[in-house]
């Protein structure tokens, strides 16, 4: 089978080779990966390891695969031969706390761009019955980012007001969730087409965030001054007051992104006058997937997906990753 | 002006009376009445008094109000004369738990039908915009008691599935906002016309409860063996151990209604295998009423309104009120 | 090694047999059992299978064991030989909902009545360091039913009052566990020397029900008319009414136990009045008994053993159980 | 009577003067002040009024008081003459999330530093009765704040591991509080001799932050390497990355103070892959007030009193306050 490899970090040594197809252990699962979803974290992965905890070459990279289960070890009671599933991007994080042993696909477990992978049956989840291969392997990372946020921990609900910065994966896949659960959705970007874009996804609100530099005040004049119910903090560095400000009286900041500065500062005032609760999102836990994939069939929800690439073409992928998908971006293996 | 008084129990000695406009006190407002919708619970106050605690004539009947302010106290900052408003079916309840010393209005406090009402400040929330007197009045007790348990207590989101009993106001209520939180809901009832009007309003399912009496086995069908995540008890005596073998593990009953015995009975044992929540529901507080405000005005939610009667007619009213209607009864004050 | 096995229902048909030590796979543990702690499903089990789902001869009793690893399959990574572990009641239940797959020790699974118990190593956890074998083979299910009840979905907090029903197992954690958190504990019993010594373990009132039939009365007046955060109700039958009404308004009433009549009945009205949640408990996830664990050895928390037994004196032990202990009764395996 | 009035921001302006006894309205009781505590707010209110929102002189400053009831308005049902009674910091914030119209005493609307107070009934609570009026008036404003962080809002219970920074009087009432849970306690401060009277309240480790910097470290060994439940952040600035560094997976930082700078700074990685929930805490609503006050009188939890003023020494008391006392600060009015 054929497989990308990373013998040593920067992207010009990555190396499509051929090698043998694994053998599942007895608790283990073989999947002939379909799709393979890229995120952002993958290309900071291939470039220097950044994109994760203990991330060394040799490495096969990205975490979000789509495939159907080919042979089962002896003790496999989960899957059957046949059965389309995904992976979890966090192996061994069920529900609840996470535990401080989970590992990561992708690194530094070994990832998705293979044409084979073997997964413990307790890493992998049955796949969207609606969804086809492409679009199925979105969901593992970006999605579920955006789903654990403002679902499992935010319990968004009808007629709540969120912010969401950016057009990226896990910011469209909010935008529709949100949407979805009847509420009102205000994106920030920098690009007009986006927005545009963005709006016929549901957004009711499309702010451009270089025209309305102040957009806070923008989120509490659409709220009538009561202020958001969640916001996506997706920018950092000081965008992290702006999000403070835009938000409601105990509201909900989900710190997910880093499309600024790859850290936060706040006064502190600001969290004790309006005492939100700001959390730190890290993908999600297996049982919240579970729960998004029934709610994707139900609503028959679309990702969306910019492009696709064949397996060979992985550089041409990392180099749209670089300059901003408008969505996901997958690497199919036919 | 005029108002329905009650001076001893029992429907036929009810009296339209000409009245003095009340004065409102420093912290209150004086509020023209548009409408004041009918729940069940009325009924029984009229009866005998067993709608709710220490109800004894005379009584102004009835709790949900829609109208306008005309009047203000010196120390009422929360309105201005011409705002539009509801009233709150449990005063003094504004958020958390319910606090013991709160009251209802239509008994002990004076009710609804009446063409003026005086409402200290706290005891009203501003009416939606989108919806007219006679729709908004059916939102202080029925569709919050819908809301309090699906969304508030129960945090119900997309691809869940919500078993819903009956299609009076509170399970009308239930099924449309289930259906906008992206919910799938499955109707039980024993009529095939109201199942049928049902579906129209957004129900992926509905069950004729005469023709499966086994109900809670199709709802274990529909849903691959999981139960259903969230069921609404409408019944009350044993149909309670169909609701539990109809839910998921961990799932959620919301005990709200007693069309057939006005208690409830289960063996312990699918107490403990399944481990339910069974919770009680009285309605909800102020809190809880401004957020599905929002929510009826963003989502643009009609309610189900069944009849409008004028204030003369509340005698005829009260009779469509014994049959059953599908959703809610009003009667306007103009 | 020896083990007691149940061919066919009936205690008369428990043997004591020599089997082969079994070996561990790939992802098992092999424990030398310690000590086995009975619990009144045991002796249901035993009886008829009524204890359990899926209970069928034949069967090694009894769910709960402390013990020492002797050996690892080569897959293991939780723990190393030498380790003192306790196993869980539910297998396969980590975190969050309960996986509707999750089985239970001692039937269906193999129990604990053996001088060595294979388990996959996901079915352990590490012992308390405070305790003793004998005392730590209690945790499993008394003490953590009573800490699930309480702590983990109960938030039970300082200031709070817990009715508990009973000297049982459980009930007598409920006590420690409620006191440890600076709670008041009402224990309400038909026994005046268990409640005796109830208070020697930190109850603050002591109620004896057959004094004091309308116990329910007696709380409300401890609390000054408020009534109890918690009831743990352990009898079933009618006596839900009188926890209902011993209950704060939104108050938790958490179904632990069947000492009377394995049904709960209660009229709907206390359930829209008082909007109580009502849960039922069936032990509880792993998470919560590492937490538990930890919350035993700062507390340096005993357990009430009240007697132990030799691996020969099971039918002894038995007969125990049928008189009703004071705490818990535990089998020795040296 | 007497008052301390501030006509202009400056301590040097504060001015005991003489002032006829209010008299209340309807809805309001009328206090005679017995003691008032001293926060480090009210120290900033007096210089330029940053410890709140919309502070503009004339002021009566001091939010925290006990005294008793000895007027009452004609509407009053939640008190009688003679009650023992504290006011609430926040007026109108009784459950729930915070609504943005409330005010709290000592700046905007007028303070405690009087000898006598009229505030309406929904801002007062029932004084505890193990409290003399000196210590029941530490516990709305610093008591609160420390109960809201980790009872209200974290759920704390036997077994977590709390880290407390300081010794003023949050920290010292989330000491007594944590140890009173069953909790684990870690004391950071700079100063041995604090750190040695801490322990004697119930701290379980104490850490010298000037002799060992990296208390993080620290924090992680004692707790094995899995980190702490809940922090209280009471410097800001870059101490919130060791905040995070000592915080266990998916645990809790409570922002309350800024002793050392008044905004916080982290780095994005840790929030990503430790999904911590950071919130900023402004003290609590009355309902967990009450929750605290029965806490209080259940435990015979004593607040940690440094120093009484005479209400003509407030000056000194000032100064005190400047100096850093460990625990609170109270002026008597007698």
């Amino acid at each position: 089978m054929r497989q990308w490899r990373l013998p040593q970090f920067g992207r010009q040594h990555l190396k499509l080779e051929q090698v043998a197809i694994p053998t599942p252990g007895e608790d283990e699962i073989l999947i002939k990966v379909a799709a393979a979803a890229l995120n952002y974290r993958d290309k900071l992965n291939i470039e220097d390891g950044s994109g994760g905890l203990q991330i060394t070459p040799p490495l096969v990279p990205a975490s979000d695969l789509s495939g159907a289960v080919v042979a089962v070890g002896k003790r496999v009671n989960r899957f059957r031969t046949g059965d389309r599933v995904l992976g979890t991007f966090w192996v061994d994080w069920i529900d609840g706390p996470w535990p401080a042993h989970a590992l990561t696909l992708g690194g530094p477990l070994t990832g998705a761009l293979a044409e084979y992978v073997v997964l413990k049956q307790e890493w992998a989840v049955h796949a969207p019955t609606t969804l086809d291969d492409a679009h199925a392997s979105t969901l593992p990372c970006a999605a579920l980012s955006a789903w654990f946020a403002l679902v499992e921990q935010g319990h968004l609900h009808a007629g709540q007001t969120v912010v969401i910065q950016g057009t990226g994966g896990v910011s469209l896949f909010a935008l529709q969730f949100a949407a979805a659960h009847g509420a009102r959705v205000i994106l920030i970007s920098g690009d007009d087409d986006k927005l545009a874009r963005a709006k016929t996804l549901g957004a009711t609100h499309a702010i451009n965030r270089r025209k309305t530099p102040s957009w806070d005040v923008a989120v509490r004049d659409i709220t009538d001054g009561r202020g958001a119910d969640h916001v996506l903090e997706m920018v950092g560095g000081d965008n992290l007051l702006l999000s403070l400000q835009a938000l409601k009286q105990a509201g909900r900041v989900s710190v997910i992104g880093t499309l600024g500065e790859a850290a936060i500062h706040s006064p502190s005032v600001p969290l004790f006058l309006g005492r939100p609760t700001i959390q730190g999102i890290g993908v999600g836990h297996r049982r919240a997937l579970e729960d998004m994939i029934r709610a994707v069939d139900h609503l028959s929800l679309r990702p969306v997906l910019d492009q696709t690439y064949g397996l060979a073409d992985l550089p041409a992928a990392l180099d749209h990753l670089d300059r901003g998908p408008f969505g996901k971006l997958v690497v199919r293996m036919d």
